[in-house]
This record gives structure tokens, sequence and C-alpha cells, in this order.
């Protein structure tokens, strides 16, 4: 089935210890979608300027994205600049030009209103709802958010977050959300808030899963997905987003969700992520096989998994 | 196996979220021993002052704990206060009394030496590389470390990690150790060191082995448990000695030493160290059965697999 994402196109400047970038193609919802797109049919809904290039479409076209709700404006796309010089873990903004994202307005397509998954990556949260609110035949709604939106914008996203069905954050925007300095206590308050399935991604320790008491199966034990011990990470940005295609893009091509499909879910989120690091941008992204994705996904299993 | 451990015994005043505790039993062949009682016979080498109660004594010898290596010197016993009010991922130490624990020259039994199996917790690497070229029997040496004697006995504990077959530390001592902050890279040069594994600790994030290639079984992949989300960490004093406690006591109870035998240890690790941190102290240790051990084993599987 069919999964729309909205989000952000843009062009990264991006420095590492393993080097530096500039005005290289990415954003939420590219890196989103081409993890997805291994998965299942995926649809765009995001703004660029004048400069984004048919060569940059190719990027998306090439996997079969869809890119009918990609909006053309007038203007520069979304810039942002940011390095992991210190700590891999965590970028440092070194600028940001919102350009033509500023007036961002989602327009969704006639054509994908028979898409039955959602994912809202990381924009204002009322545009999230909006969306959401629009997408009437959505059986099936992620979503993402960060610190600037919980801190400065806690209604609007409280409001959303009713809206969600799985919502995929990181440990310290969750500990953020909740008020809670413990991440198990933090899962249950953010659970109250609407979504009935959360997911903390630790970067490198993988991710967990937290659901609400019943939902999507019996009980609330958490579930733990790895990370995949990597000698060398060329370039951390996306890899969230990365995580989030590959778990949203496989709960897709399923249909029927339940907790064992939840499980490989998040474990075919760590595999995107691990492919997504490997090279700068969106390179890795752009020319794997299914075969390279269930081949890393056993190294996955094998990284956990007794006898 | 019978597994021999050399470490501190100590009075801790801890400080957490949950509460306030002054001189209670601590000190990290203490727990080591407590978690490892539940998988074989221990015998500890150690040094205590007049302070030192029967009941005290007692603690170890209701857990079967063989104490004749525990030297009675004239003083008090290794005091050490400390807090995890802030952030119980890392201790804040407020004091420290080494006291009778300044002069600790270890005296092995000659009752020990049959013992198969050795744990050198955080001491001088000195006294662990003595400790360890005394016991002339042993086949396996597990060993602790920490950021003190890596930044100014480098020397010493280079010459010590020569003798040490597993290693267990934390990801902070791993990357300072090796002077590089990726840890898959990191874990590689303290294996080129001496050790044929090397067992990282995450703490709530739970552990991953590294193996030198072909060591204990085929190739290099590592292997990751988890830990168990708890709502609450009472007190996290003696997780690390309480994860080292069940890995090790559970690779002696097994004698024969694999790949297998050693995910299921990681496993092992991780649960008593999630026992630990319930109750201040080493409460939580005393009155477990292999019931409550082998019961949270399943749900550290169920946390990771797979179906």
């Amino acid at each position: 089935m069919s999964i729309v994402v909205v989000g952000s196109i843009a062009f990264d400047s991006i420095a590492t210890p393993s080097g530096r970038v500039e005005n290289i193609l990415g954003g939420a919802a590219t890196y989103f979608s081409l993890a997805a797109s291994y998965f299942t049919e995926v649809r765009v809904v995001a703004v660029v300027g004048e400069d984004f290039s048919a060569e940059n479409e190719k990027v998306l076209t090439n996997r079969k994205i869809d890119i009918r709700g990609i909006d053309h404006a007038q203007g520069k796309t979304f810039r942002w600049g940011g390095q992991y010089l210190d700590n891999l873990n965590e970028a440092k903004t070194n600028f940001t030009e919102l350009n033509v994202f500023e007036k961002f307005q989602p327009h969704i397509p006639e054509a994908y209103q028979d898409s039955q998954f959602l994912f809202l990556a990381n924009i204002q949260p009322s545009l999230q709802a909006a969306v959401r609110l629009e997408m009437e035949g959505v059986r099936l709604t992620g979503g993402d958010t960060m610190n600037y939106w919980i801190k400065d914008f806690r209604g609007e996203l409280l409001e959303t977050l009713r809206l969600v069905n799985i919502l995929l954050i990181n440990d310290g925007e969750t500990k953020m959300l909740a008020g809670d300095t413990s991440l198990p206590r933090a899962a249950k308050k953010v659970l109250s808030m609407g979504p009935q399935a959360l997911v903390v991604k630790h970067g490198e320790y993988g991710a967990t899963i937290f659901f609400r008491e019943g939902a999507f199966g019996v009980g609330s034990h958490p579930f733990r997905a790895p990370a995949l011990p990597l000698e060398e990470v060329k370039d951390p940005t996306g890899a969230g987003d990365s995580f989030a295609g590959g778990f949203m893009g496989y709960l897709a091509s399923e249909g029927e969700i339940n907790r064992e499909v939840l499980k490989r879910a998040l474990f075919y989120g760590g595999v995107m992520g691990s492919f997504a690091v490997e090279r700068f941008g969106t390179e890795r992204l752009q020319n794997l096989t299914r075969e390279d994705i269930d081949g890393r996904f056993q190294v996955f299993r094998e990284l956990t998994h007794l006898e």
C-alpha cells in the first residue's frame, strides 16, 4: 500500500570527520522517501525552489517516488548547514535558510487520497495536523517532531499528537516532551498524549518501541532493535528520517499492523538508518537492492538473537 | 566451576532521586560476588576494616560466598559517597576514603588455587596483574578498569591487559583507552592490546561484546544484549559490577566457553544489573531465586527477539 510523506526537501552543507560537502540534496522528506521506496510506493508532499534541478528530481523519480505533491515555488530551496566535528551523535547547526520552506502550505494531490499510510515529518505541528485531517482515508499516521516545536509550540503539538498513531522521536525529545528524566516513564506519558506506540530512536544504540496497553496486540511490553556498530559513520545527516522511512515503508508494505510486524519494522528502520550514514547525503540510499536490505536485516537479527 | 574475584568491599553513602542511604555495604567485589553466587561458587579476595560487622559478613556467607580471602586490617573499611541527583547514568563522587584499601595487598588462600575463573575488579592495574600471575591454574580472566587508571597508570594497565581474556568496561572508558571516538574502531584497538573479547557496557542501552577475529568461535561479529527499560532506577550503584558478576558467573557455570555461551552470558549480565538497580545497595541481590533470574532472562530475550 502506498504511503504519503509530508516534509522538507533541502540542500545541505555538511562537515564531518570524514569530509565536507556543499549544497547536496537532503531534507527529511527526501531521506524518508528514498528509504521507504524499497518497501512500497511513496508519494511526496513538499516545496522546492527554482534551484531544484531536473537532476535533483531524478534522484526521486529513479526510485519511482511520486512527486506530483512537490510544489515549485519562486525563490530558493530550503538550505541547512551543519557539522558533526566533535560529536557524530549531534549536529551543530551552522546556518538555516528557510527560503521557500518558510511559507510552505502542503498541497495534497487528489491522486494521493487513496493512500492509507501517512508520515508527518518534522514540520510545524499545525501543518502536520492540517495534512492529517485532509487525508480522510488514512488508516495509520506516523509522525516526527523536534525540540523547537516541543518548547515553543506545545499547544499545537499536543493537538497534532492526538492525530498520530506512531510517534518517532529521540531520547532527548521524549524526555523533554514528557518532562521526565526516566525514559520508560517519559514514554508512558507521551503515550497518554495520543499515540498508540512511541518509537524512541537511540542513535548508535538502536531504538525502542513502547506500546500503549493493548495497542496493536496484547500487553505493553516494549521491544528494542539494535543499531549496527559501524567503524566509520561518514555522515549522520538523515539517519533518523531514513529510519522512519524504513519503519513506515515496511508497515505500509505489510498492510496488516500487529506487534510482530512492528518489531520487524523497527529492525528495518535500523537497517535503513545504517545504510544512510555510510555515505554523505542520500548517496547510499539511491542504489540499494532489496537483497542488500534483507542481507543487513539478517546481520541485525544475528546481532541480538540467541540460538 | 568456582570463580575468584579480587576487588573492593566498601561502605557507601548514596543519594538518588529515590532517596538517600548512609554507610551501606557495597564495593565492586560485593556486588560481583552476590550476582555471581546465583550461578557458581564464588571466592572473594578483599580487605575490610574493624567496622566490618558479623552482619555484613553474613550478607556474603548467606549466599555461600567463600570469604577466606578477605583480610581484616586495622582501621576503617573503604568508604565512598556519591550522588546521582541530576543524572542516573553517572555518579558524582562526594568523597572517597580509601582507609584500609589504600594498602591493599591481595592474599590468595591456597584453597582458591584450583579456581579456573578469575575476575579482576577495578583496582590498581599492577595488583590485578600480580593476582593473575599468582593464580596459575586460571583458564579465563575477566577484568575491569576505570578512567583514573587509563589516564595515569597507562603503562601498568597495558601490562595487565595482556593477561586479561575478557575486559568489561563502559563506552567512555573504551574510547579513552583507545583514543578513538568511534566505538567499533575503539573496540578493535582495545582488542589489539590483549583481550580476546571486550564487553562494552552501555548503561540503560545494554551492552555489546566485540570479539577478536576467531576468538571463542568464528569471525569477529559483535553481539548486543539489551537492558531492561525500568521506570524507576532506585540506585545505579553497583550495576556494572553486578553485570560482571552475572556475566562471569554464568561463564564459570558453563565451563566450556564459546560464542553462544558468551551471548547468553551477556544477557545474564544485563539481568543481574537490572535487579541490582531496583533497590538501594545490594538489597535486591541478596534474596533472588534462580527462577526470578531465568524469568527475567526470558523478558530480556523477548525484548529483542523476532519470531
